[in-house]
């Protein structure tokens, strides 16, 4: 099975490159991966192929999608702070950069599973504590709105059969390894892997915010899954709430605590961001994700789980 | 006060027009009016400048936006028939046309009100007996999708300052004088006005199917209030459920028997048609539009008077 991976070259990208090539079970074998990205990733496997360009460019997504790719991973996005900050980018690539894409597929014919990594911020404005799948997308971030409209694309090319569309509403990943990013939530793993690594760092909203999280490896598990769910399951609802853990700052503080001391704990100073704090109080504390959960998608088991699984593979390196 | 009207050559932008030109009460004198469409109207008052050509020419949309345009009335859309024919003149014309006529305004940097005309069909899917505004966009035409993308990007304009906008759900406006249109809602007028014409006509949904109405002169009249609202009651909430009656097809049909006869009545001959019938079920039965009432949006009174009020506009022609 081919399958393209747009965004191969981020973190979310990576991790999936190498679950894929693993070959997990139920997937076909993997013969090759186009791997695209604004700077394409170099993996140093004969089935990997590397691509440079953007997505915005329809000679580019064009040349991205073969007669034999059956599965799209569209990873590729400005994030939440970039989108916020150039409302022109934001829109281009995540707008666009979708639809060109989709174009691309359409114009093959083949209809291939396209799976969409949205977000959590396509929700807003006044939410329930758990919200529910077809709850009104009100997005309050440039971000969140390419994401919802790009969602409603991702639905109407497969209501149109121009491909098997999945869009996966993603959790904030937490912990990521490295630089933190231009996304909002970046300071989520910043609070974890910063401390572990014996740097000071701060926490940009109060102790009792909720943030909605999954594990790098549980987010990958899950993209994975989506390439073999079966549409009839699916549905005309093509938008899926993906599992996810909801827990406050002070909770994973608390877990960070737990596994490296207080001395670690010490390291996060509060102090607000009203940028950070604004965008944060906006997201959803918690989604409602039984119709994935009963799809098959899995949830990390506590926050403890995920900050030890982040030492853990840190440690290994 | 200057005014931009694009689809200012259908039906409800030449009432628009002439509704505008009358003076309303509560707007500031009207100076000029540009009335643009693929085919601009000509209208005989000195204060109305036709333009003709597509919104979705950047050119075009760019030179119709001075710095003088205080409202802006997007009327211009490919109608659900025509973009379920074709895709992607719906998709050029509904999604593109209005982000083109966005960046135009934002362009001038001057913040006029974006009064947007969307519609019930941005509903869809499993919904309840009446439509929360806060209800989840899930269209099922290509039509709906293109509305409802276009409803997001007024949002998101508005929340980022380039228009003051406001996205009026419209119901089926009926009875519609002359030609039946591309809706595929079009046989709405058709019961009413086709008999009273005494001529057969075709009635393709079941009797018992709810449709959500509003006659022209009340929507004419929603259009030109929504120029004068107040943004601060707005709030983030840009889209608006615009007043309505919920009346089944067999309602309309007696209402038509009262007026008209029971010879009136006898033209209308039930015969199903797939296509229309999909379309109308998926649509809401009725939409819950009190905020709309409490922002000073009027509703008709009854079916009757709808269908009294055309007959009484044409004998008057």
């Amino acid at each position: 099975m081919k399958v393209l991976i747009t965004g191969a070259g981020g973190f979310l990208g990576g991790r999936l490159v190498h679950a894929l090539l693993a070959g997990p079970a139920d997937l076909p074998p993997i013969t090759s991966i186009v791997a695209a990205d604004t700077l394409a990733p170099s993996v140093g496997d004969p089935r990997v192929e590397p691509r440079t360009g953007s997505i915005v460019d329809p000679a580019f997504a064009d040349s991205l999608v073969d007669d034999e790719v059956a599965v799209v991973y569209h990873l590729a996005a400005v994030l939440s702070g970039g989108s916020e900050a150039d409302f022109d980018a934001g829109m281009r690539v995540n707008v666009d950069g979708t639809r060109t894409l989709l174009e691309a597929c359409r114009a093959r014919g083949r209809r291939p599973r396209f799976v969409f990594s949205s977000t959590v911020a396509v929700f807003g404005g006044t939410l329930p504590a758990v919200v529910p799948e077809n709850y009104v997308l009100l997005p309050e971030t440039t971000y969140g709105i390419g994401k919802a409209i790009a969602e409603l694309l991702v639905g109407e090319y497969s209501r149109r059969g121009f491909v098997d569309g999945v869009a996966c509403r993603l959790a904030t990943v937490t912990v990521r390894p490295g630089q933190p990013n231009s996304a909002l939530s970046s300071f989520v793993s910043g609070i974890i892997r910063e401390p572990l690594a014996g740097i000071d760092t701060t926490c940009p909203v109060p102790l009792d915010t909720p943030i909605w999280v999954s594990s790098p490896a549980v987010v990958t598990r899950n993209l994975v899954h989506a390439a073999r769910l079966d549409p009839l399951l699916l549905g005309t609802r093509r938008a899926l709430n993906l599992p996810g853990l909801s827990v406050t700052a002070g909770e994973m503080l608390d877990s960070l605590e737990r596994y490296g001391g207080r001395e670690a704990r010490a390291r996060v100073r509060l102090e607000r961001d009203e940028r950070v704090a604004r965008a944060m109080c906006g997201w959803p504390a918690a989604l409602d994700d039984r119709r994935a959960i009963d799809l098959g998608f899995v949830r990390d088991s506590s926050a403890d789980a995920i900050v030890r699984a982040y030492a853990e593979e840190q440690a290994a390196r």
